[in-house]
């Protein structure tokens, strides 16, 4: 029960772009960088994260990576889902009631209720976090300890 | 982001066997029925019930498997745990902020605490399941079920 890699450093990717001033781009060198991870694994983070319309991918001389949308509209949930898939604490859970897959004891299973209720407790403080605020507290933070240096 | 197959199967167990009548045993087999799972699959998921303290094996010609305590003191978070470790979200997170490994980015990263945060919502949930609920809750759905047929 653990976050994939690949979503742990698509989140630190979206956070610096998050963290970024307006109508600059970055580059898959700097967002490894910053990540803290290889050029070619963050490249294919950050397809998928293109592919789910939560990253821009700019061609040419000036070209990089922005956001899609302004970072205050982006949840860590969102980031997390674009890059491993819907969060499923076990197989019988969907993302939610609604898609929740069958399992011969769904009807009777006491536990499958208490899945669900975890699972939407994890999405829901996932789901609160968003990209800005991510990248506004981070700054703020780094600042300090450079105050303190 | 996922519970592991033998957490699954081994919640099984324990529910069952908190669902039995007092001073009742169950075999290997019988569990590995109610589970739904094969017999040496679920001898290794008992063998870590067993160490952790949650379940005792009787030998002799009455043997077989009780819980280790009363139902109501065993929550789900516990089973869960001693199958398959403490729940951890990320490298970052240990089981609790005490335990919190270390991480080059952990002075700064707001990241950190949302996952934190997340991680002690989902044990809270988990952790407030006891056993006996579970047992009682499930033997009164299935008894609905037989009633309407």
């Amino acid at each position: 029960m653990q976050l994939t890699r690949a979503a742990d450093y698509g989140v630190r990717a979206m956070v610096h772009l998050a963290s970024m001033p307006a109508n600059t781009r970055a580059g898959v060198a700097d967002l490894a960088k910053a990540a803290e991870v290889s050029a070619p694994f963050l490249t294919k983070v950050l397809q998928r994260l293109t592919s789910a319309g939560l990253v821009v991918s700019h061609r040419g001389a000036n070209g990089g990576f922005t956001l899609a949308a302004p970072a205050c509209t982006i949840s860590l949930l969102q980031v997390i889902e674009a890059v491993e898939g819907p969060i499923q604490l076990n197989l019988c859970t969907g993302p939610c009631l609604a898609h929740a897959t069958e399992c011969n004891r769904q009807a009777w299973c006491a536990v499958h209720c208490v899945w669900m209720h975890a699972q939407a407790k994890l999405r829901e403080v996932l789901a609160q976090a968003s990209l800005d605020i991510l990248a506004r507290d981070s700054a703020r933070r780094l600042e300090l300890i450079h105050q303190d240096r």
